[in-house]
C-alpha cells in the first residue's frame, strides 16, 4: 500500500524483436510526464533519428523519505545513444530542466536547443554539478527551424508564467506533431506577447498528425487568469499597505510574476531586497539576458534597506510553500539572520499550493500571523496565476490545431482521462485519442495510431544526495518502517565453547520507546532473548546462526508487538568469541 | 524546523501562589482546540468547581511518524480530580469524544453529560478499550439544563452535519458562558431541526458573559452551505447514472448525508451494501436509536447484492480522505475481498479534504479512473456541505448572543486571529476579545478579562500502539533522521588485552544504501573505522570507549556523508572481550 507509487510493472525482455521495433512510422515514448505531473520527458523517433523533448525531474512523495527528487529513466535510450540527434527543452522549469546534470553525460551529450533565458537557467544549474561535464547548447527564438535528423522543429511562442515557453512543431515524414509544452493562452501577458494563435491556427490548417498537449490544469473550467488580471490585486496590497513593509515570497521561477513586483514597487516608489539562492540567481540571470526591465537603482542590499523607512521596502523572496529551507520560513521562525517580522507586515504568499504542501503552509502563515503580520494569500484573492489552461484554453488548442491524433500528457492518469474526455467534445473520435503511461510506446502512421504497453520498463529513478538510482525499493521500505516505529538491534555474544551467552545482552534501539523510561520492558526483552538464543542452540548442538537470528527476529517481533503494539524493524546480531 | 509542533513552552513551576491560584472569578483554560484543529477539551472553574468541555483527540502531523494520534495533556487536573464536577461532550466526533478512553479513567471517572447518539457512539468506542472501564453517562436533549456544582448547563440545539450536536449555555456566579460546540446555521438541515436562533436570541436579550466560538471555517466567506442544497447535486449523480452501480465515500460520522444516502437510495430504487468498520458501528448506532430512518429492507448484505443487477446497488462505505485502511482504497488497490471496480460505476466522494490528504485522494481517483470508473468529488459539484459555520454564521453567532467578552476557539492561531477580527467588526472591542493558546488560562470577573499565559504546559500526548504520552521529541526525532537516511550500526570487538580490533567489523545498516551494491563504500567504511579506534585506542593507552564511540560517531557520520551527502544515524558498538 505504502509504496503504491513505487510499483514497477513487470517487464520481460524477450530476446525476439517486438513489433515496435521493426515498426517503420513514427515512435512516441514518454518516459516521464504521464501518471504524473513533473518529470517531462518524451521521445520521438523515426526509423535511425531520435529526438528527445524536456529532460525534467519530480519531487518526491510522502512515501519516500529522505529523496531529493525522481528523475526519468533512460534504458530504454542506453544503446540508442548515437541515434539520438537532439534535446529541445520547451522552459527553464525544472520539472523540464532538472534531470539534465545526471542524463545528459550518460547519452552522449547531444546538442540541447532551447531559448535564451531557459538556456541561462539550465547553464547556472549545471554549475552545482561539475562532474556533469559542459553542454552544447544552442539558443532558438519562436518561430526559429532546427534541423535534428529527419526532424524539423519549429518554435512556437506561448505562453507560460516563465519567458521563452515553447510550444513545438515537428516535421516528420508522416506528419506534423504538435507538442504544447506547459502552455496557457494569455490575451494580456506580461512582460511577453499574447500567444502565437495564428501561427497554430495555420498549422492546424495545414494538417496535425498528433497533439500532445498539458494535461496539469484540466480539473479547472473556464479560462485561465491573465497575468495581467492579477495586477490589480497586487496593486490593492500596494494600496493598503503604503505604510508597512511588503514581503513577497513566489516561485523563483515566476519571471512575470517577478517583474510586476518590480513594475508596481517602482510605481509606488519602493526598493526591493531580493533574498534566497534560487530567486536571486533567477533575477539575475533573467536581468543580464534582458528578460526582467526595472530601473537600474531599484534592488538593494539588506544593508543598505537599513538606511530606509520600512514602508519604503518591499522583499522579493522564496518559500511560498512553506519550504523548510527557504527565506520565508527562516523569517517565520526568526532564524533569518537579518529579517524579522515586525507588527503590520504585509506578507503575500503570491503563488498556488502544490498538493501536498497545505499544512506546512497552514504553519508557516500560524507563526507570521503570531508576530503581528498581515498575510495574503491566493484564497482570499487573486493573486495568483497559474501557467496552465484551463479547460477552454485547452478546447482552443486542439480547435486550432486539429490534429488527427491525440495525447493527453503532463498529469495523472486521471487528468490525462479528463483531457481526453474534453478532446473528444471538441470532435476528435475515441478510436484517435490513446492515453498512454510512461513506457508506453504510440506507433503512428499517417492514418493509424496504436500503442505497445510497456516498451521499456520506467519505474523511478531516485536522487538522494550523491546517490542517482542507488535507493530503491528496499532502501525506502526500511526508512518507512524505522520512520514508523523504530529499530531493535540485538547483539549477542556467544562463547564458541560452551554455545552459552557471554556477558551483558546490547540492546540499540532508536525511534521504539523512550528506553531510559521503558526498564522494565528491556529486562524482559533481554530474558526473552536469553531464553530463545539458548533453546535455539540447545535443541541440536549445533550452531545454525541463520536459525538463531531468524528465530530472534520473529519472536522477539512478536514479544515488543505484543508488549507495545509497535513493529520496529528488529535486527539481531549473533557473534561468537 | 521539523520539529515545530512539538516545540513545547518553558514551563517552571515555582513555589509560590500564582496569582490565578488566587483569583476568585471565572476561569477559562482550553487544554486542546486552540492552535490547531482537533483535540478539543476546555476547562471552566469557578472556585472549588471544575466543568469540563469536551476530550477529543487530533490526528498526528507529518513530522509525527508511527503516532496513531493526539490527547490533551491533563497535567493541570491531575491533583483537582476531586473538583471536578462533570464533563459535557458536545457531539459524537473524534475531535470531540477521542480522549475519553484515555482520560476518563486517569480523572476519577466523573459523570459525563451528552446527547443519545453521541453516548451510543461513545459508549460502541468503549469497547475498544476494555482496561478504560465503565463510563457514567446520562443523556440529554436540547433545552434540557444540567446542575455540575456551582454551574447550570443547558443544551442548544445548533446544526452540524451530525445530529445531536450541542452548544452549550453555562450559568456562572459572574455571568453567562456561551460555548457554540461544532456548529454551522443551517435553516434546511436534513434529519434535524434548524439552529435554534430564538434561544440563542434570547440568551443574548438576558446578558452574556462570554462567548466561546468555532473558527474552523472562519477562512471561508458567506453563509455555509445547507445540507439540503446539496442533495440536487447528489440527485443528479443518482439521474445520470441510472444504469451504473454507485458507490458513495464518506465520513462514517456524517449521519446526515447517511440520511440523504438512503432517502435518494429509496427514491430511486437502490439497496444498500454497507461496508467498512466504523460507517457498519455509525450506521447501526444511529439507526437503533432512531437517528436513521429508511424502509425495513434497503440496506442488503454484500452477498445478497449478488443477485440484483448492479444499477440497483449503492455501496456506502469509508475512505474518501484517501485512508489506508479504509474500504475505498481497497477496492481501488483492488485489495477488497468482494467488491471490484466496473467500468461505469460511479464514485462519488461525498466530503471534503482535509488538508495533507490530497496527494493520497489523487492517487485513489488515479486508480479508480484506470479501472474505468467515473469519479464525483466536491471540486466537481457540491456534494459536500462542510459542518462549520463561514464568516457570515460566525458573525450571525455573535450578533445574536451579544457577549461582553469573546474567545475565538477551534483553529489555527491565524483563524483565531481571524476569528477575532470578525468579532472586532460586529462591534466587540478589542479590549474584549481573547485568543489563547492551549494552557493559557482567561480570567474572568464581570468586568473584566485578563490572560494568565502558560498557566499549565499543555505538549501533545502521542498515543502509539499500546503507549500513551511514551513517545516523545527524542524518539521522534530518532524516527525522522532514520527516515530521512537510514541507519548505521558499527560492531568493534576489542581485545581488552592487547586493545586491537578482533575479528570483522560488523556493519548494520538500513535505510541508507542499498548495502549489496555498495561493496566499495562498505570497505573504506571498514578501513576507516580500524583507524579510527586503533588510533583513539592508543593514543594514551587507556580505553576511555566513551571517546572511542563519539570519535566513531562524528567522523564516520562525516566520511559517509562526504561519500552520498546522506547522514544515516551513525550507531557505535564497542565491545571486549
Amino acid at each position: 500500500m505504502i509504496l503504491l507509487n513505487i510499483m514497477t510493472k513487470k517487464n520481460i525482455y524477450s530476446k525476439q524483436k517486438k513489433f515496435y521495433q521493426v515498426f517503420n512510422g513514427l515512435k512516441i515514448l514518454p518516459l516521464g510526464g504521464m501518471e504524473e505531473v513533473g518529470r517531462n520527458m518524451t521521445v520521438f523517433e523515426f526509423q535511425k533519428d531520435i529526438l528527445i523533448v524536456d529532460m525534467g525531474l519530480r519531487f518526491p512523495e510522502e512515501d519516500m523519505p529522505g529523496i531529493d527528487y525522481i528523475i526519468p529513466n533512460i534504458s530504454y535510450l542506453r544503446d540508442r545513444t548515437k541515434d539520438i540527434r537532439a534535446v529541445i527543452i520547451t522552459h527553464g522549469h525544472y520539472d523540464h530542466i532538472g534531470a539534465i546534470p545526471h542524463i545528459m553525460p550518460e547519452i552522449g551529450n547531444p546538442p540541447i536547443y532551447t531559448g535564451r533565458l531557459t538556456s541561462g537557467i539550465i547553464k547556472k544549474r549545471q554549475e552545482d554539478y561539475p562532474k556533469s561535464g559542459q553542454l552544447n547548447i544552442f539558443t532558438v527564438k519562436a518561430r526559429d527551424k532546427i534541423k535534428a535528423g529527419i526532424f524539423e522543429v519549429e518554435f512556437l511562442h506561448l505562453n507560460h508564467n516563465i519567458p521563452d515557453s515553447f510550444g513545438l512543431a515537428i516535421k516528420t515524414p508522416v506528419g506534423t506533431i504538435i507538442h504544447s509544452g506547459d502552455f496557457k493562452i494569455d490575451l494580456n501577458p506580461i512582460g511577453q506577447e499574447p500567444a502565437d494563435i495564428a501561427r497554430l491556427e495555420l498549422l492546424g490548417k495545414e494538417g496535425v498528425l498528433v497533439a500532445l498537449s498539458d494535461s496539469t490544469s484540466v480539473e479547472e473550467s473556464g479560462h485561465s487568469i491573465s497575468e495581467s488580471e492579477i495586477r490589480s490585486s497586487l496593486e490593492d496590497i500596494f494600496k493598503e499597505n503604503q505604510s508597512n513593509r511588503i514581503i513577497v515570497a513566489t516561485f523563483a521561477s515566476l519571471i512575470s510574476r517577478i517583474q510586476q513586483i518590480f513594475d508596481l514597487s517602482e510605481k509606488y516608489g519602493r526598493k526591493i531586497v531580493i533574498d534566497g539562492y534560487s530567486m536571486i540567481n533567477n533575477v539575475e540571470i533573467a536581468r543580464n539576458l534582458g528578460y526582467l526591465k526595472h530601473s537600474s537603482d531599484i534592488q538593494i542590499s539588506f544593508k543598505e534597506s537599513l538606511k530606509l523607512p520600512r514602508e519604503k521596502i518591499l522583499i522579493l523572496c522564496t518559500g511560498a510553500q512553506g519550504e523548510g529551507n527557504a527565506v520565508l520560513m527562516k523569517i517565520a521562525t526568526k532564524e533569518h539572520p537579518f529579517i524579522a517580522v515586525e507588527p503590520g507586515d504585509a506578507i503575500v504568499f503570491s503563488s498556488s499550493i502544490i498538493p501536498g504542501n497545505e499544512r506546512t503552509v497552514q504553519r508557516v502563515k500560524d507563526l507570521l500571523y503570531r508576530q503581528g503580520a498581515r498575510v495574503y494569500h491566493y484564497k482570499m484573492m487573486d493573486i495568483h496565476a497559474g501557467g496552465h489552461g484551463r479547460q477552454e484554453d485547452l478546447k482552443k488548442f486542439i480547435e486550432l490545431t486539429r490534429p488527427r491524433f491525440f495525447i493527453p500528457m503532463h498529469g495523472h492518469y486521471y487528468m490525462l482521462k479528463m483531457h481526453a474526455e474534453l478532446a473528444h467534445r471538441v470532435g476528435i473520435p475515441w478510436s484517435n485519442i490513446q492515453i498512454l503511461d510512461n513506457g508506453d510506446m504510440a506507433l503512428i502512421t499517417e492514418s493509424s495510431i496504436t500503442v505497445q504497453r510497456d516498451v521499456c520498463d520506467a519505474p523511478f529513478v531516485m536522487v538522494d544526495g550523491l546517490g542517482v538510482g542507488d535507493v530503491g525499493e528496499i532502501v525506502l521500505r526500511d526508512r518507512q518502517k524505522m520512520a514508523q516505529d523504530g529499530m531493535f538491534v540485538i547483539i549477542v555474544t556467544l562463547d564458541s565453547k560452551t554455545g552459552k551467552i557471554r556477558d551483558k545482552i546490547d540492546i540499540i534501539s532508536r525511534g521504539f520507546v523512550y528506553l531510559n523510561e521503558a526498564k522494565d520492558l528491556l529486562k524482559d526483552a533481554r530474558r526473552k532473548i536469553r531464553e530463545i538464543v539458548e533453546k535455539s542452540a540447545s535443541e541440536d548442538h549445533t550452531t545454525d546462526w541463520v536459525y538463531v537470528k531468524d528465530n530472534l527476529r520473529n519472536k522477539m517481533g512478536s514479544f515488543l508487538y505484543q508488549r507495545t503494539h509497535r513493529r520496529p524493524l528488529v535486527l539481531p546480531v549473533v557473534m561468537e568469541v
